[in-house]
């Protein structure tokens, strides 16, 4: 079996898992939902006959072990989310887990001087409790009392759900990263149209942006629209587009810079009234958390100053602001070394979007392969994938096992064993 | 009593009749609403003294007909609306009614060689019906089939509305104009701030301006916030905001003038998704119906190019043209000669608002007088007048009384006669 017939293989099973649905006719799977066990089930059948060991542990998350050619070696962990948002495509996240699972049968039953652990995360999207993260969470020991008690739109919190799912949150501990883990490494698409543009198959992410969300309120006054000259309005609608344009302006003028207004209303809103209120979210990502803060106070200024020269007032709300996570500058390299082994330039990029390598980048050395994104469409049925990237995926994978395996730590570890 | 006391009155009247409201501690007084019927009895017991006969006809509205000196002459009309928006000002409309009796008062028994029917017409906000104009319409012969059906929020037509006042719908033809009207002059507050900037008492009304309301849809791509590079999207909030300053920009660039953007809604509206959908509506007006008809094109393109260059779609509909309506030059002429004799220098403007002069002015020469609003402020509680402009207003208006007296379709009616 090549890495082609592999990569069909685990297109095939990702459509399969899409299958384990709570909705009919689309695909959504949220924290320990009834099809998350369909999933469990699914890929405990793949893992098991490669001599994986594997459980659930006390947050959902399914952990397939394949151990080590000694007793005592570190671990390596490969992975990503089994959760997904509404309507959604079959590769977000689960391709991660998939691809884990086509690593180790890509082994042929050979050991390695390290053992891999395939996880499945039960929760990164922020779908049923309105916080992302869960799983991973757990491995970091930030699966804590408050989360535990938060809950879903039908009144049960996470720890009930645990339960009902019959998980025991007790053990919720036992969940952590063990002390020997060597690192995290996470196989994403990239839900972006940057490879794509670039005809790249594989991206190597080096850090996941920060974040700022803010909300703004312009206030002007509410006056008639067929009796109030131009020049005598203060009108929070043309305050507020003045604003955008020079948001948009500013972030194509930053590089790398994203700058976002996702979400805009007005008051009264009736046709024949200048409005007297406009509210709006503003999303700022960068990489660098330096230069997104800077452009965020850039853009309330820039805001200040409009509604100032108009003779009206914005206010503004911080609702949060969320550091960047460098991604392992060590495993970067080994990364991207792999990834020309298997015959690609690697593409380094900043994700714009969180993932589970955010958290676990907390204790271990995370990064993450971007996989091409057709059209950069994700959260949608129409997300896809190419067999040929998921091939190439495949091989960047192998040869970064055998370039793991050469490394220094390793060789030390293992001496240390 | 002079002008000044007359004028006390008159804003003392204005304010008596907000008592008589649907809403405990505001004024919102709708077509034949019960506290309509409060009104009529208090404008009828100031009317009766003077000699007027009064009638409440079959669509509601107040005339009080104060007879010419001679037996067969043609009348004047002399009115405005009686219906209030909700949280009203005390002025709007009523304002232009309390001057007709004001006037009659003036001529301290004095009679002329026409008759004046001072009118208060039931219904012009369209706040009931969702139709302006009910009241005028009856005196042009529109109050129609299609409108007598028409139904308010709870179910109840025009046509049973005028039933439970105790009027008799059958009797609707006989509120039609009678073929002896020399024209109708309407009293109203500016409801902006143009004579209020200019410190103008008074302006006379050449024109109401005609309007264009349209919906615009701009279409872009759903994408996420974060992985989405700028120079990729096709925000359609960024779009809907560069037209807006577009619009505002061209109106700003255009003598009369006036285009709004009221409403603006996007779709999915989440902060950290880039908007696929933006819908906004547009109000333009202006005196000039070729003016207005152009500026809608221009806007209608400039819409379309911001759209093609960003690569996204934009639709719209048109869902109101209301062509511009000329108020009579030979009345103007004659009111802004009143006005001159007041002591003010008239200022001639267009009205952005609709009134009932527009419906008039369909079947009778018609003109209105502006009086200055204070800070341009109407429709909300703090809607105010100064004493001293309804003092000028109730002076002109009686100038206005002699000069028709004396002009010559006057003589020569009464010689006809």
């Amino acid at each position: 079996m090549n890495d082609e017939t592999r990569a069909r293989t685990a297109i095939e099973r990702c459509r399969t898992l899409a299958g384990f649905s709570q909705d009919l006719g689309s695909t959504r799977r949220m924290f320990l939902s009834p099809p998350m066990r369909d999933c469990h089930r699914e890929i405990t059948s793949w893992l098991k006959p490669l001599g994986a060991e594997v459980r659930i542990d006390a947050a959902g998350n399914l952990r397939g072990f394949y151990a080590a050619d000694r007793a005592v070696a570190p671990r390596l962990l490969i992975g990503s989310h089994l959760d997904t948002v509404p309507n959604a495509g079959a590769f977000d996240g689960i391709l991660g887990v998939v691809l884990g699972v086509a690593l180790l049968e890509a082994l042929r039953g050979k050991r390695l001087p390290f053992g891999i652990e395939v996880i499945g995360f039960s929760e990164e999207e922020g779908q049923r409790f309105g916080t992302p993260f869960i799983g991973s969470r757990a491995l970091v020991g930030r699966l804590d009392e408050e989360l535990l008690n938060r809950k879903d739109d039908r009144g049960i919190c996470v720890r009930q759900a645990i339960q009902d799912f019959g998980l025991d949150p007790r053990e919720i501990p036992a969940a952590a990263l063990s002390g020997d883990t060597l690192g995290y490494v996470e196989f994403h698409i990239e839900q972006g149209p940057v490879l794509d543009g670039l005809e790249r198959p594989l991206g190597v992410v080096e850090a996941i942006a920060g974040q700022s969300r803010l909300e703004f309120v312009f206030v002007g006054s509410v006056n008639h629209a067929g009796t109030t000259p131009m020049n005598r309005r203060q009108d929070a609608i043309a305050a507020a587009a003045e604003w955008i344009t020079a948001v948009e302006r500013e972030a194509q003028q930053t590089d790398g810079l994203l700058a976002t207004i996702g979400s805009v209303t007005a008051k009264p809103g009736a046709a024949n009234v200048i409005a007297g209120e406009t509210r709006l979210t503003l999303d700022v990502r960068h990489g660098s958390d330096e230069v997104r803060n800077r452009a965020a106070e850039t853009l309330v200024r820039l805001a200040e100053a409009i509604a100032g020269r108009r003779g009206m007032s914005v206010a503004h709300t911080t609702r949060l602001t969320q550091r960047s996570v460098a991604m392992d500058p060590k495993l970067m390299n080994q990364i991207e070394e792999a990834i020309r082994l298997s015959g690609c330039e690697p593409y380094k990029m900043v994700s714009g979007a969180g993932h589970d390598a955010m958290i676990l980048a907390e204790r271990v050395p995370a990064s993450m392969i971007f996989l091409r994104t057709p059209h950069g469409i994700s959260h949608d049925p129409a997300e896809s994938v190419r067999v040929e990237d998921v091939a190439k995926a495949i091989a960047a994978g192998s040869h970064l096992f055998e370039l793991l395996a050469q490394s220094p730590p390793i060789q030390r570890r293992t001496q240390l064993a």
